[in-house]
């Protein structure tokens, strides 16, 4: 079954080659039949070409023309034509011309698609994943494929030509749970024993460093068995990088040039540099994020000191009780109705806020359905602070710190959608800088890691490890892309010392950490130098690039939220034979 | 801990920077104490350069340097001093000047490596595994992976300058064995399931095909679960391909222009092109291989018609029951002395040979220990077939075919050997076609498919599924570099219909075929193109083009052939809570 091979793809024809013959190969996007003639648009990945099937011309591949239907494949040969004055179409490349067909071969036949092959498209989400291979075929996924493609390149030119050296890591390794947990690989030559699949190339970068490689770069897929979320896949890919001999201001150098060339490159976007920094305590006290969005304002202000004192006395005992009451103020804030702050009391419930209390400022002072309980005067010292102008509205919330400052962060992006205050096409990058080293966990009565335990406290903080850990904080650091943490990385540890340390506070017994880590701290002995990295979430990125609503839709083959792929239904039983094999069995 | 960041790397300074104050950064590589100075060779991934501490420029710095030790990393900060006269070194491109150290900063201590960071070790492999780490410093592994790092880049580049697009495929997916096992991955979500690693993105990449992607590439693991030989690793790394609309030649030219590149932009070498093409039933006949390899020449000459009358017993009924008769000829083996061809015989019934006939041509005719029985005649027949001369010795062996051609082929291999008949820094590559489709399994009473059963036959040969299907040449090809096979691949099933047939022929049934490959027979449904593709073992050709005795030596952390990591130990037991989660148990 041999065929005429296309001379030329669907998006290539133009006047130049009008009188030329050529043969195209494709799918059949769109068929017309005018009764006389059939007209054909021939699709394939890189565009679209009128054919014109004339029974005059060639009575053969008229006939064969009229059984044609969407989704066909052929190899179609003909004189390429200039289009008849008035029918040419400016929109595609090709529009000048058509295509005369002498000859038509099908290549293969297709049956109706379970939804059509448009641009957009409202079939539902597990239909085209199980037809995957269809879905693709549209534009809009398409197109997220050839950026994805587009920013691997990039990625990669950037750090080759930055002297980086792409090494591979193992994806069967040793399990090592610390945080999320391990996918397992039951070992047949070693019964009993298991290989885990990476949740990130950590040890072995920093491994890498010690070996003297100096800067490493790679692409690679990560893997945590996670309760997925909306926006997570069991697998996921990772820019990962790492190098030696440098500190913090190394990192935001080579990120910032790095993202220059992305934003550049694929978008044609410039992006001002160099990107703001804010430390993590500013983010959540002036954000109530870790990943602000700062495409529009509405910061957050702290009015604890200010209403200490206040008779309301919800104020005053958040206030003792070391919680936080802080407010946000809307410019303008005199058109959102009554019914609209309703809306938003509701937002913040749900959240866990006890309510929202909100003031007007107007022409005849501030105004509030609480004026009675937190008095005039007190109103106006928070206006005062907030520097709030008359017409505009003040929100405020107060309770445990942590949580309002949260309950606070969801208010303001609930504000910025309701008010459309987020223009489209704005990128605003944000790196927040000096997480604390270490988060407690109430569940597991223990400190644990913020960022890993490899992480390297600000050495400005040592003394507190032994005295006030929680208030250590870590060289470490996240970019953060329009309200989305695209990259994390860390300054690490390069002692062995200082590492097992670390260790012992985040309750890893020496054995324990021994026998999951030893191999490294065994590399600190050997003359590790001062090294520290980065992983960016390459979907996540892609997602923000592609304007997505997911990263489905950004990954060819993505699994739902239970971990499963329609197309193929993996995962699946296996046989028994296997599982004996592998020296297990089902509980 | 800030320090001094490196102004320079170990490789850069030269006579320019004569005068200039910069910092080093690096590992203490050598020592020197002069009893008052002391020299330095200070290494980093670029090179090495000598540093100076002189007592009476900076006593402090002198101090310090008086403790370092091999493999300390250190940061010096000094001034660029012109060598004496007569101390350059012209090796190095540094050695023309030195460092005289102003100050220096311990970074790290080091314990004294178990083995010597030199361009030759004889540390046995275990150690050098376990210290990867250390073993990696060593130029030979770190040239090995610069040498890697750019295979990569220039891969990549010439598939993104031939519009192919880079897609990432699944690690977790189905499980569908078919030839070697997979390794599986237990589902916590779905209790009982399981997903398999890839023992390559086969399907995956088909799919991209009827997705209308039109040309595929990735560099990607792939995981097969086998006993392992010296030269193979649980997890590999694959260059795969595929492409659309597309026939044998298309694959041929791609990959020749890739190979081109691959050989100028890596290893500075013009290969020349076409590559020469042989048939598998040639490359068995006169190689006695599939992957032979033609550095050297030494044809096998089938002489079965030849001998079919001969009064030697062995040789006629050989003949008779279908076997072969087949010989080499090795001009001017004449010096080859008894003895050796006593080792040569030695050889060939370790392979499974009952022996091995010779003769010698000689100034007084044929000359061999079996001349009575084969006679002077069929001897005589035998040199004349085989074009032997005088000084020429004959090798001739015989028995069941398939076994025979590849006790030749290895002969011819060894004789290459002895002899040297292999020159250094030739590249040979060759393209073996023609594959059969089945292969029969003794083993499991059933044909399996040579290649893989997506492999489309060869269109002449259709008929013969229905009656000789063992017949049936493939649309397969391997490409062959010095007698490597280092790419693999196939013009492909398109068609629903032929593909259920060969699923049947291979003993696979409808259920099971639907069940494994449902997804993709269904694909091929909704308008598949033409098409086909190829892997390349991306560990083999780097292990070539590396000149390097084994893949583990360019991979950065290769398993033994038991699967261990001995670095980190993996694959490890782990905790019975984990397994819980997984729903599974030891056996």
């Amino acid at each position: 079954m041999s065929f005429k091979k296309r001379t030329h793809t669907c998006n290539e024809l133009c006047k130049n080659e009008i009188g030329k013959t050529v043969t195209l190969n494709g799918w059949v996007d769109r068929r017309r039949d005018l009764g006389g003639v059939i007209f054909i648009e021939l699709r394939d990945r890189y565009g679209i070409t009128q054919i014109v099937f004339n029974p005059t011309h060639s009575k053969s591949s008229h006939d064969v023309a009229k059984n044609l239907r969407s989704e066909f494949v052929i190899s179609v040969t003909g004189r390429v034509e200039k289009r008849p004055d008035g029918t040419e179409n400016k929109n595609f490349p090709t529009g000048e011309i058509d295509l005369l067909a002498d000859e038509i071969e099908i290549l293969n036949s297709a049956e109706t698609p379970p939804f059509a092959i448009n641009e957009e498209t409202n079939a539902n989400e597990d239909l085209r994943l199980k037809y995957r291979y269809l879905d693709l075929r549209r534009n809009e996924l398409k197109n997220n494929m050839i950026l994805r493609h587009k920013m691997y390149q990039v990625v990669r030119k950037y750090f080759d030509a930055n002297n980086f050296l792409e090494v591979e890591t193992p994806i069967l390794m040793k399990s090592t749970p610390e945080g999320a947990r391990d996918f397992l690989v039951p070992s047949r030559i070693q019964e009993g024993k298991f290989y885990a699949l990476p949740q990130s190339p950590q040890t072995y970068k920093q491994i890498l460093m010690v070996a003297g490689l100096d800067k490493y770069f790679q692409i690679v897929k990560c893997f945590r068995d996670e309760d997925l979320r909306a926006d997570r896949q069991p697998e996921f890919t990772q820019i990962d990088v790492e190098m030696s001999f440098i500190d913090e201001e190394s990192i935001y150098k080579m990120v910032e040039d790095l993202m220059k060339k992305i934003f550049m490159e694929i978008m044609n976007v410039e992006i001002k540099f160099p990107i703001e920094r804010i430390s993590y305590k500013t983010a959540i006290e002036k954000y109530g994020s870790d990943k602000p969005d700062l495409r529009f304002d509405l910061p957050i202000e702290t009015l604890t000191e200010t209403v200490r004192d206040c008779p309301f006395k919800l104020f005053s005992e958040t206030a003792n009780n070391g919680g936080v009451v802080a407010g946000i103020k809307i410019e303008n804030g005199s058109e959102i109705s009554r019914s609209q702050i309703d809306g938003l009391t509701d937002f913040v419930k749900k959240l866990g806020a006890g309510g929202l209390i909100w003031a007007r400022v107007t022409e005849n002072g501030i105004q509030s359905p609480t004026e009675k309980h937190i008095t005039k005067e007190y109103f106006e010292k928070i206006a005062n602070q907030m520097n709030a102008k008359i017409g505009d509205l003040i929100l405020i919330l107060f309770g445990e710190k942590i949580k309002t400052y949260s309950w606070l962060g969801n208010l303001r992006l609930e504000l910025a959608k309701r008010n459309n205050l987020i223009k489209n096409n704005i990128w605003k990058l944000l790196w927040v800088t000096d997480f604390p080293l270490f988060d407690y966990s109430e569940e597991e009565k223990r400190y644990i890691a913020m960022h890993h335990p490899f992480t390297s406290p600000n050495f400005e903080d040592l003394h507190l490890l032994d005295t006030k850990p929680n208030f250590a904080r870590a060289r470490a650091y996240d970019l953060v892309l329009n309200g989305n943490e695209i990259a994390g990385g860390s300054i690490r540890i390069h002692n062995s010392d200082l590492q097992s340390k670390i260790f012992s506070l985040l309750g890893i017994s020496d054995e324990e950490a021994k026998q999951k880590f030893g191999f490294l701290l065994d590399a600190f002995k050997f003359g590790a130098p001062p090294h520290g990295g980065i992983a960016f979430g390459f979907d996540r990125i892609a997602m923000l690039l592609c304007n997505a609503n997911s990263i489905r839709d950004v990954i060819a083959f993505p699994k739902t939220s239970s971990g499963t792929s329609l197309m193929d239904d993996a995962p699946s039983f296996v046989d028994k034979k296997q599982l004996d094999e592998l020296h297990i069995k089902l509980k």
